[in-house]
């Protein structure tokens, strides 16, 4: 069987075929870095990073591009006002970019925490002035878009007399317009429909660049167009995003790209499914927007305690990405606990995966092993259905489990069956999924592990076996660790380096 | 005391009186990223690092500005030739942002694991391509730079009829050609002593941009102008870096800005002096360039063990960073020790810091505190001398083991002298300093203590003691730990989680 993949463009599952094999281009939208990340951005980097490993997996050389959007509207709520006095030195003022590295800096801390690989290419917005401007330049002499006092849009109503638009969310023009987020300028388009491609920068806007249209600022859309254009070519294998994004971006994505290019951008359009936090819809008006450090330290109002990354990536993974995926305390602290089962088993399949992958028998549960491994990749295959590959890796671990408690009759589970389950377990959860045991773990690990050794010393000392307290004590001293008994009885340690 | 700076400029110590106080503005020239970091730049970002912590500790707003270096010639070495055959399709070809992306992020890594804070802003040469023709065009206006052949020349010696060419390197023009990295397009311009602001792109070069004079791309120099500029004006306090980027780097970037801004651009110039490796010039001639990776690693011919990212840094701040400073594995061996020493002294001070800071007495041990408290200010305020305060932090260490094992009479340090002298370690060792117990330290600890564990276990069990035997076994389930005695005679063990 080959990889399937869901094309929201079609509506329907199709093989994947790359364009150019064995190369696949992958385009995703990226954060806007005005504010911080939060839950939002945890879904769709995870559902992407798992198509970017699978599809490697594959032997597919992939070149995966995401974007961070840095243009734009970037300033701290509140001080605005304050920092666009006129008159002040630079050093002074407000700098939006200032605001773009941290909270880039932030996204990058929590995807390398979410167990993410880092993308191909990372573009931003401001990078790319020229080449939107040549894009934007492109369009009005192709007669696809109009300046108008000092901005430029792009003229829906003409691409669609000879284009599709509105194909990809499935939308008829008059709605699109009802539901389009731009309320100003509309005075200055020749229809509501119209969307910006460029921005004229009002005094008091900072960020700004010079064009042949006079100062101002990219559209929302146009950086996407011209920094696939630039690194994947006119036409690629895959895009990808939110749901959310289907309206207005990708459509005027595939809109500006077509006009320019010549052709439709995007072969295999790909889009997760919204999230919600206790059922609701998240957002500001319902006071439940949790950034991943919140998420991660515990420090929100609705969570019950910290939840590591590698528990939200194993959630993540737990719901199909075109399903809606609900975040509550019940649903992390049972990912919590199905991740520890996980990480438990794999710890054991460690001791099998020496064994003769060759020696493989006929017992059930041999031909259950076998079954289940085949079915990993067929569950990926149609269309990374990783919920389905977990159970599979659950019922590994069972098996797992059962064999090292010595509960299956003697040659029920043969070694060369076990060799083959432990590779893929191991394949599946560490590569294809991602997942890693939490780092912070060894670290009271250690405490636990000290405060074991202390107890044996007193014990022995108390027997007044000091043969056994002076070994320990030499012993740790050889490893650089040293011991310290103190006045309260109490044993302290330091490591020495 | 006041803070003292030593401005290559004037070749002078000079107060240090920010132009904007409470806020300074800081520039300090960042990586090339067409390859990997190596030794070299550990120090100067160790050294500006200690820089912008120390102005911060000092009550000032620091604007920090650290540039990637992505623009010119980025491509894999033997990869050319193939990868720039026409026709292909664009995925198929080499893309120069893909090695940008990898080796940027190889040296955020690395600035993360040495313990640098991340800069405010971290520009890119490549996002800021439509400032940097602005400058030249604004250059080319002012009869300053000229056109040929599709490039644009800065005119040195007409420059230098008005203006002082050469005071911060120390050099005359005549010297200066001489110096002149520049072999190509010697026969374009007027001068050899003139410099490129923008260069033509030859046919088989990937990165490109339009420019008022066709497709190329900007010269090495006029980057950082552009940068400095937009991020902290005019005129702004530091402008940091290496020695050898003083000329022609730091002298191009001088006139440029002078021409562009009316101005000269920096109000402190700050050098940091050059590594040798083994007392020799790090260089591939020398087959003696170290990556940070294999500093870290231990995976270079030249390297007895790996050196801690934090050993590195501590050897680094030992020397002064107007001195040349060797790297061997004799001073990174003393390095590691002398970390170890001060960690130590750490935990001891921890100790200390509790006590009622008033109650200071007159015995020798608390003036000498109180002189050794004073010093790190003193050192510190002059020209950043974190060698001198390293040594009052090692006077400070030894007190607090003399302390710790009681071998002083009664009252020779008082309360108030330990603390006080406990605030001052700590301030120094982990704010100004940035140094840092090693992590990776207690990961393989935890094999030592758990090792350690194994052979008190084995001990009992040899001696028919299973008492004591059952009991670590005990224990260590309790602390979800589980051991298993393997085939040949050797203990494994997992973390439950």
């Amino acid at each position: 069987m080959a990889l399937q993949v869901y094309n929201s463009m079609t509506r329907t599952k199709e093989v994947f075929t790359p364009i150019h094999a064995p190369y696949v281009g992958m385009y995703v939208c990226g954060p806007t870095v005005s504010g911080e990340s939060h839950l939002g951005h945890a879904r769709p980097y995870v559902t992407f990073d798992i198509v970017y490993r699978y599809l490697q997996e594959l032997g597919y050389k992939v070149r995966y591009v995401r974007n961070i959007t840095d243009a734009g509207h970037f300033e701290e709520e509140g001080k605005e006002a304050e920092d666009k006095v006129g008159g002040k030195a630079k050093l002074e003022r407000l700098e939006p970019m200032e605001l773009v590295q941290k909270y880039t800096n932030l996204f990058h801390d929590a995807m390398d925490a979410l167990g993410n690989l880092r993308p191909s290419i990372e573009p931003t917005a401001t990078g790319h002035i020229p080449e939107q401007i040549a894009m934007i330049q492109d369009m009005i002499a192709k007669g696809l878009a109009y300046e108008s006092n000092g901005s430029v849009y792009f003229e829906v109503r003409r691409y669609a007399e000879t284009e599709k638009y509105g194909q990809l969310s499935g939308r008829v023009l008059e709605e699109m317009i009802a539901g389009s987020r731009e309320l100003d300028g509309q005075q200055e388009k020749r229809d509501p429909a119209d969307f910006a491609l460029w921005k004229k920068a009002p005094a008091e806007h900072i960020m700004r660049w010079n064009s042949p249209w006079g100062e101002g600022f990219p559209g929302w859309h146009i950086e996407c167009s011209a920094m696939a254009t630039k690194y994947l070519g006119k036409h690629f294998d895959i895009h990808g995003g939110g749901m959310d994004l289907q309206f207005p971006h990708h459509e005027s994505e595939i809109a500006q790209s077509t006009v320019c290019n010549g052709c439709a951008p995007v072969k295999y359009w790909m889009h997760n499914n919204m999230i919600t936090v206790n059922g609701k819809k998240m957002g500001k008006s319902y006071n439940n927007t949790i950034t991943l450090r919140e998420l991660f330290s515990g420090a929100h109002a609705l969570l019950e305690k910290a939840y590591s990354p590698m528990t939200v990536r194993f959630l993540i993974l737990q719901t199909h990405y075109r399903s809606t995926l609900d975040f509550s305390n019940e649903a992390l602290q049972s990912a919590e606990k199905g991740l520890a089962r996980l990480m438990s088993a794999a710890n054991i399949m460690k001791t099998f995966v020496k064994g003769d992958a060759t020696k493989i028998g006929t017992s059930a549960t041999d031909v259950q092993i076998q079954k289940l491994i085949a079915e990993c990749t067929q569950f990926m295959d149609d269309d990374f259905n990783t919920a389905m590959v977990l159970a599979n890796l659950f019922e590994m671990a069972s098996i797992a489990f059962v064999v090292k408690n010595l509960q299956l009759p003697t040659g029920e589970a043969s070694e060369g069956a076990l060799a083959l389950m432990a590779n893929t377990f191991e394949r599946f959860v560490y590569g294809i999924f991602g997942l890693q045991e939490s780092v912070q773990t060894s670290g009271s690990k250690m405490d636990d592990v000290m405060q074991v050794l202390m107890n044996i010393r007193k014990e022995a000392r108390a027997k007044k076996d000091f043969a056994t307290s002076d070994l320990i004590r030499n012993q740790l001293t050889e490893k650089g660790i040293s011991i310290k008994d103190e006045k309260d009885g109490t044993v302290s340690w330091t490591i020495n380096e």
